[in-house]
């Protein structure tokens, strides 16, 4: 399928695709990019054979690469861009795994003045609470989608292409507007993330914290999963994506505060309401879910 | 170590007591209670052959039992007592398994007077958002901690013979206060469950919800387990203990404004101290948790 890929941060995401693409045999050659100062990650990626090379030098990295993959933080897209575009061909496909899609247009938009035709937007909706090369592993796309948002520019050629990679990779394919995608995440994952920080700073603050913590179950081990998420990754999403994420944020204070309102109001017919109103709604996301 | 053990209330909680009491052989006979309206569970119940029989009368129910175990949601327990008043026997074992203590102690209070001598107040810290004796499993327990809250009335063989019982069904057994329990609950578990609710409320009420939860991904999925739990059980803690619940929520409506605050102003390095602080938070609850 392609000749050389390069991925440009070959972390947990980077790293997965590269094991995923390896065993697929969708490409010949991969090639780790990754700033001097990450150096020892991209060798710890060469020693567990997840990339067959590696240059901390651009240039380097994307010569004759047909493929170059940018799976790295999304606020590093406008430096990371800038020093690509010089090295730009019009025959490679570019395409990304970035969190937020807004802010990867506006990136694009930045360096090029508009995205370029040969660069397709995707988001694979999967992950975990470890972050790092170690972590990567073959199967983490498997029957999880990947949206794709096309923009006016983006080439039919090129959105095929790298729906088939995907698909061959094992994931699941979906397409909608960069717009729709930033709300639905911000829902779905942008705000969840938030809460559970937010939760577990608060309790880890108090005097009682180690109390807290020692009796804590595995409900709070659940719900708390995602608060041992990437900082950096996480503070780059929500700074992305802070025009979806604050209202959401407000309306969460708003909801909070209607049941602490029945709490306190002794209004148990509406508090049950809300809980089984909850509860069947999860029900409806299990059952999409499978 | 009993002869007869009735529990009161056979659900997930007294279910998966009954299950493991005779697994491990602490009891020759489990005879289940519950209302009228419930005689269908309690079927069950003996179908399963996790009790031995059951009765819908109390007086019954209770006749010669030389433990008596409580597994009904918190607010069920004033109108319980005051039936089980008349039928109270001093050479009888009580316990229970109320996820709040401070109303268990009030609703004891109420109908007694004080906290009965043999009246041993515990908190099993296990569940499931599964609920029903069909969800009862004989391990539901192992290696999990139950809390007991003595009492200055509580008599100290009695404490220690509940402490037996259920390290004989392969829990830790810890003690603290009625308020402290209720303090650290609020925190571990009762907040977080609020939040779940909310969270999944919120999104649930959205035009877009469908969409909203066909790209949820597993994060979701275990952030919002809990909003799974049943409501009448939830509706009944929050009430029984909105004193300890209702400034946690304060509190977290306050952390989610500091946030908000940062992500709004661009604080970088403020957001990111505040994710980093709790994802060190959450690890050390993961090295207590094992």
């Amino acid at each position: 399928m392609f000749d050389k890929i390069c991925i440009i941060g070959v972390g947990l995401i980077g790293g997965s695709i590269a094991i995923a693409a390896r065993e697929k045999q969708v490409c010949r050659h991969i090639t780790g990019y990754g700033r001097p100062k990450s150096e020892e990650n991209l060798l710890i990626a060469q020693q567990l054979d997840i990339i067959d090379d590696y240059s901390t030098d651009l240039a380097t990295a994307v010569q004759d690469a047909d493929c170059v993959l940018i799976c790295i933080p999304v606020r590093a897209f406008e430096p990371l861009l800038r020093a690509l575009q010089p090295l730009w061909s019009a025959t490679t496909l570019y395409s990304d795994t970035g969190s937020t899609k807004g802010s990867v247009v506006d990136a694009l938009c930045q360096v090029f003045g508009s995205v370029p035709e040969n660069f397709v937007l995707a988001h694979p909706i999967a992950g975990a609470e470890q972050s790092g090369v170690a972590a990567a592993r073959q199967d983490l796309y498997t029957n999880k989608r990947v949206i794709f948002t096309p923009v006016q520019e983006t080439r039919p050629e090129a959105l095929q292409r790298m729906v088939a990679f995907w698909e061959a990779l094992g994931a699941c394919s979906a397409q909608m507007s960069v717009q729709h995608h930033d709300a639905v995440l911000a829902a779905t994952s942008h705000l969840p993330h938030v809460l559970a920080y937010s939760l577990v700073d608060l309790l880890g603050k108090k005097d009682a914290q180690e109390e807290i913590f020692k009796y804590a179950a595995g409900g709070f081990k659940d719900f708390t999963r995602i608060a041992s998420s990437d900082p950096t990754m996480w503070l780059d999403i929500c700074m992305a994506n802070k025009k979806e994420i604050l209202p959401l944020i407000q309306q969460l204070q708003g909801e909070l505060q209607v049941i602490a309102d029945m709490m306190e109001q002794s209004e148990d017919q509406q508090l049950f309401d809300v809980f089984t109103r909850a509860k069947q709604a999860r029900q409806r996301f299990l059952d999409q879910f499978q």
